[in-house]
């Protein structure tokens, strides 16, 4: 089945990445989660990027603050779907530089941008793009669908 | 084959939008081209949003601009991988509205937003999720990355 | 007589929405309060949107945060007058995705928007609306205008 | 019937206030409509606020770019609904000092803010709190949907 | 002497204003302090601003948050310098309501804005006002920047 | 009688800030206008701010764009009160740099801001802080305000 | 002598960084000018900041916009001074993309940003590093420095 | 050896810029640290920038908050390289003022800012710097780019 990689650039976004993770185990979707930082291990991040495909990743999580380069950089050396998760570290500006570095590629290198801290959307967008041809999948994100209108309407017996 | 669905909320967003439709047709894929306004035709948009897995559809491109809720409310009916596009509308404060309305969406219903005025990208984007399935797409992805490069190394021919 | 909708989009939302509540309650007009949410339960927002006339409501309050659709949608969906309520989450960037999606609707549907986390004013707002029709209540809005002055004289008088 | 005021702080505001007048106009809702300038008439200003109800007015529509004051001041001199429209004038700072000064009113006080130079929308505002208690002109706004929605629909006509 | 007056919209602005009255104090410059709310006690507020000049006042320094009506207002009323003070207060937008609507004073209306929270700065911005035609005053504003000067002459100590 | 300065850093400013000179005119104060580069004569602009007073000047008023130092610099250097024009030149982000950058002066040298590219205002500012000792000048303040109502009549009648 | 880089992701950034060629052309600073795109070419971009101290590059001056990621993986590859130059390209937010994905590099991996299209600026301190070294390009700058105040000696001159 | 000075406007930026100190002193480069205040103590300022190169100092690093005009005003004085740190200050608004103010440098004047709060990487740049010059040094930033790299792969190791 189809591999999800969630990397990083610190062992510090882990709290704010670790939804994603997360959420993907709980579709049943395997994953490999790693630190690659594009600025202190470009060469990892190059060697990984380029070789994700062969080593079987479907989709990659790319988390990321400040000025935030990874999720960009990897998807200039893939043709993988990237999902950027913008983190708003201790060194961000309330989570602009991260949003805007990420989100504003220049045309023919795409990032699929989620919400700041954003990683359980990330995950659910990576099932999403799996689910593109995996019907059980599919189904379960229908469950999952379900399963929110109902949190929801529990809420909704509670206050009434 | 997959096929895409390109909406956005009214004609005026058509230029800005067409980039996503000639770059899924330059990879051979085809897409369908619509108007479905999320604020004008909200009934239309549930209806659009839930059939779309059963017509066939694998990914949704939405344009939208200002409060830009098409996307994300196409995201809320389908569990299809949705791609927004924030649109620098005349109504727009800088964008600014347009990029965020889209992006931060809620823990549960994700919407892969791209650049301001980015459809290329989002074809692109589509391309490489539907490339998740199928391997001479992906090559057509691979091809598509050289030939940015060479036309960077044009550049610096030219330059030189 | 007149009744108020007032809805929201999580439980979470339910301290910063409760003061439109209380105001409602001060001057006597009847409300509702419940959830409904634009991104988990699009069509609970659908059917409540549409029959919101028939209930018997004449204004809705509506309060969301980050990409905040539920206001929007339900004017939408809706001719009543939907005053929108900008709600600082922790999912939001300094507030400012909430007040962007809410207010910068397009042109032909409207969303009265308050002040970020501006319950209170919402409640407020909706009663200035009833009273358009309703001498006793406008009478009330006179004196409570009266109450913020002499609240005012009082300060006053403790500072002097 | 129900009268609107339509004010805004000088002429040059004048050409994007108008869309409220053509929107009132379409519904047959009667308006008058004037110069009120907060900050070079302050006495008009309180005049105008506080004889508004008894001049016959429903609702106050004001308009005002920069360091916009008329719609707040108007609103603590009255119990009317006041909608406020943020002019992008020549002195504006991208539309940013329009918008905050007319919508972060304090408690006690609200304005019902509507989209950056959104005068159409101030004027459907308006009928729409009128329609709380006519019910022809709520089926006159019903008609003003469907007119958007088919104007959507013909869009879709169009591009097919 | 000159007098100064020192108002502000609320009691919740008193911790925020006090350095204006210590500073005046420290430069013996008479001063009354007292609150008037633009938008609660608007009719207080043009009395108190048509008056100031016959009351015996120099220089109005008003502090504001949120949408900050006050300085500006009082500037519409009155031909005496005013010195506005934006606050940071809990229901601001991260201060730019504040600064923006006291800073972007249409032609002909100016309001001396000084800093976020500055209001320590006001008060010395009044004297400096007052000096101008007042040589004692000046010597004890020559004397305040030598004393500044000492401050720091004494970290670069501290330092060393 | 008093004597104000008007200075900018560069011949690019001088239209923006021509408005500052044409109302002293107008209201007879005697000004003198020049060029004083925070940036690159540096040496001038110390010299110039410590000779102001003994020059005769009573208020210097500064213009400046970009990263705007020579506002705060000159009232680092002097005890007279410096108004602060922000300038929108070429080279400045939306004017946010110019603003923020005169503004947010620390604890201890005001600057008197005003908004951006208000010239005029800064001119008027100056003028009423001449005449806190200028009884005449006050008169003509009162009239100039007198006209402002004029001009805004003459529009009401326009308008009707 | 030492040996300056000038790089920029596209021909289309040629205009805005063209002026720190001429800066360095006038200082007599040998340079070569080319294209690198951190997201078009990473391999070439990796090879050029890996090789850049053996070809004689003393620093580099790098240029991009939007999502502008040169500049700081070029700090990431290699232990040259970088100077990085957010350029307002047109698929940029106002340039608050370029500036932030520049600026706000994380601990370790430094980048010199100059100001939005502040490419003069980066050739002059380009040259000031080089100074460091060498007494006669020192004394370049002083000269450069003495210019800069005569070109304002000559406008302070035709303005009086 | 060159020699690096360390400028900050208050004691109370002491504790954000000592990182320059701290990883100065990791690289062996002697550097001195002192407060030198553009607004408190102006001709210090002055004294110090213009006698900076006959002290043996290479590179200046300059940290300041809010209206941040130490380091351009401390370029505007000498041909050393100035190193800008934006000080995320007690009067800051969210920093931008320290950014923007340190950034957006007119032609002619470049200070080489890095990120809010940077210091540390203040210190590295100011090693690049030197390293232009120095063999040594630059083996030693090479290190300092491989432990990077190690601590990385140390964060790998614990994940996995």
């Amino acid at each position: 089945m189809s591999k999800i990689a969630i990397i990083m650039g610190s062992e510090s976004d882990l709290e704010v990445m670790r939804p994603a993770a997360e959420v993907l185990k709980q579709f049943g979707i395997p994953y490999e989660m790693t630190i690659v930082s594009a600025h202190r291990t470009p060469d990892r991040m190059a060697q990984f990027a380029k070789s994700a495909v062969e080593k079987g990743f479907s989709v990659i999580i790319a988390g990321a603050g400040g000025a935030a380069h990874l999720p960009g950089m990897v998807a200039s050396y893939s043709t993988l779907p990237v999902i950027g998760v913008p983190v708003k570290s201790s060194n961000s500006i309330d989570g602009w530089d991260s949003v805007l570095s990420i989100l504003q590629m220049p045309g023919g290198v795409p990032v699929a941008t989620v919400a700041l801290n954003g990683a359980k959307n990330a995950g659910i967008l990576a099932a999403q793009i799996i689910a593109t041809s995996d019907q059980t999948l599919r189904k379960k994100l229908t469950d999952y669908k379900r399963d929110l209108e109902s949190q929801v309407m529990d809420m909704v017996s509670r206050l009434a």
